[in-house]
């Protein structure tokens, strides 16, 4: 049985916008049909002219919805992955941020609970840390960083059972490029970040197997002249490269720098998002620390350091629109190809095509979300949308 | 009658390599022919399969083989331009480094005489300065340093009759976007350098008129994720960069990510070379100031400042090669047409065909340079090559 027929969209196809209807069978696109084949059918989802795109992949969010990762029951994911559709992601990492052995353990066993139960959009987990330089730490608790210990990564990785997909690590700690090329072929996927590395030490973490930059520019040293340091090795080798598009993280020309450099085929949208993601200013928790938002700008109490981002997907795409001037269909891979090609899904998700899990985020011509669809079931309809599924 | 026939070489038209003949006529190029044409004809140069190139264009060098351009008779440019075309150079701007108003003159003077006499390659003047900016002065002298002084400019501009080509300023000095802007039309390409300026008001600058970048990096303020700065600014726009590529004064990392950031259509190999380049180490001048070379390194005696280079075109050829292992046809453009087109010079130089200037550079597979030809007159030949003419 088909369940359902999103018609009389622009579905985003192959890089342009093109009036089609899609079926949905199993959870999957089973096929791309000719527009207006459908109208009418039960079961059908009438897409009224809209774009059509497949779902956002975040690979870097701590929380939202007043959820945060570090801190989170199953039902919180679940709620976290309700927020999270309605802003146009149907897929995600959960990324802890580095905490004790024994909560970080409590949480890979939760968000591993909750992408077992199908928790709307979690994919696997991301650990940020704890192999991170201090200098570096940005909101991370400094006492919890350490040198490279593969043992512990062993009890975390055995703990995960093939969920933690994705690891944020600092070059220049004791042990990591030796680290990475130990995880080679295990499925998990290193990315660098929280860095004060040198080029060389970089450089050799890229060729041990790093694939990735955790939110370039952010808390990573700069290029400089004489030593183009980690943020000159990402931006010269095809890594692809995070970017929290927010306009407070980095200034937009930073953004259209970064693209210019890397190509939109190399950049990839990050929330870095934390719980305060859809809520109102206030106090808030990430991970053990002590959040103040304001403005929509999340710090630590402490000392006012900037702490992951109240950003959505949704809006970052409305960002990097206005700060580009590009088309949607250009931005789009930053929030779904790209991450997929990066985490190994390319034959399952960030594209829309027959067989390709049926994850698809309708938006009008302002860009807001209307409907999000995960594994061809609506998980998110804005009001006064009208729908006949 | 033909001055010259440069045969059965390895020519580069059009970004490529092949076998031709050049006939060389009043000092222009007058055909391209069929290789081996020539053979045994009067006046030929025989290439012997080596390559032929345009010749190189300098737009920012300070002297070499003992010259200052600050303190340089016309004689002393004569030489100069000798040893530059021993080195590739058949086109250079005389770098005048910010100086009194008087001396400032008397270079502009010695500049323009020599430009009219022929003097081997002087195509005009770059005033470096003295609209710049203190804290980014690198090895300018900080007192002669002035905010934007239209009336002096104009001074400099009517003495130099038509031969100054390019002027160095910094964004962030009082009323230099101002002056871009007022010298629009004026037939003076306007770079940026020797700068801490923010990205707001360097784009500013471009928008007024600003071309180019004074080597890139070098006296810069870097790009930061809060403020791309002027760093951010020159590698997101269409301006063209300047390079040092000595090794030096960029890590090799730096260029990569120039030129992947920028592409090699926009990227303009400088010298940036004081008196010392092609002499030994020891005690030199820079303008008025004292500086001490060492292992090839030119410093300021004062404070350590770098201060120009030693490098030469030739040597920058093989450094880039090395550096970003590209094929030579790719590298040229940094050396040719990418500085033609900054000075509106493309329709006579920065590339071998029918019409242009004959300014060609022979160089054999160790990119070594074998003979030199200005405006159809052999300038230069290592001895020991086989030469007809």
């Amino acid at each position: 049985m088909n369940d359902l027929y999103v018609a009389n969209g622009r579905v985003l196809i192959d890089g342009a916008f093109q009036r089609a209807d899609i079926v949905v069978s199993n959870g999957k696109i089973s096929r791309i049909a000719e527009a207006d084949s459908f109208v009418g059918t039960d079961r059908m989802l009438d897409a009224a002219g809209k774009m059509v795109l497949p779902g956002f992949i975040d690979i870097h969010t701590h929380g939202g919805a007043g959820v945060d990762v570090n801190n989170a029951t199953i039902e919180d994911l679940e709620k976290l992955g309700c927020f999270f559709a309605s802003q146009g992601t149907t897929s995600w990492l959960a990324s802890i941020v580095t905490d004790t052995e024994e909560n970080t353990l409590r949480c890979i066993n939760c968000a591993i609970e909750a992408a077992e139960q199908g928790t709307t959009g979690v994919l696997g987990i991301h650990l940020e840390g704890p192999f991170l330089s201090r200098p570096y730490k940005g909101a991370m608790s400094g006492g919890l960083l350490r040198k490279a210990d593969a043992r512990l990564l062993g009890k975390y990785l055995q703990a995960a059972r093939g969920y933690l997909k994705y690891l944020t690590v600092s070059p220049e700690v004791e042990g990591v490029p030796e680290l990475i090329q130990g995880i080679r072929g295990q499925g998990i996927v290193v990315a660098l970040g929280h860095s004060g590395a040198d080029y060389e030490t970089t450089m050799k973490c890229i060729q041990n197997g790093a694939e990735s930059a955790t939110h370039t520019f952010n808390a990573m040293r700069l290029p400089h002249q004489h030593d183009p340091g980690i943020g000159g090795a990402v931006l010269e080798t095809d890594v692809f490269c995070e970017a929290i598009c927010d306009g407070r993280h980095l200034h937009p020309g930073m953004i259209r720098l970064l693209l210019k450099t890397k190509g939109f085929d190399r950049v990839i949208a990050v929330t870095d998002s934390m719980m305060a993601a859809g809520m109102p200013d206030g106090r808030y928790k990430l991970g053990a620390n002590e959040i103040e938002v304001q403005g929509g700008d999340a710090k630590l109490v402490l000392d006012g350091t900037r702490a992951g981002s109240t950003l959505t997907a949704g809006a970052a795409l409305k960002n990097l629109v206005s700060f580009t001037g590009k088309k949607v269909e250009e931005i789009i891979p930053l929030f779904t190809a790209n991450p997929a090609a990066l985490l190994r899904l390319s034959h399952s998700k960030g594209s829309i095509s027959s067989g390709m899990d049926a994850d698809l985020v309708l938006v009008d011509e302002a860009l807001d979300v209307v409907a999000v669809i995960i594994a061809g079931m609506l998980k998110y309809h804005r009001e006064g949308i009208p729908l006949y599924c």
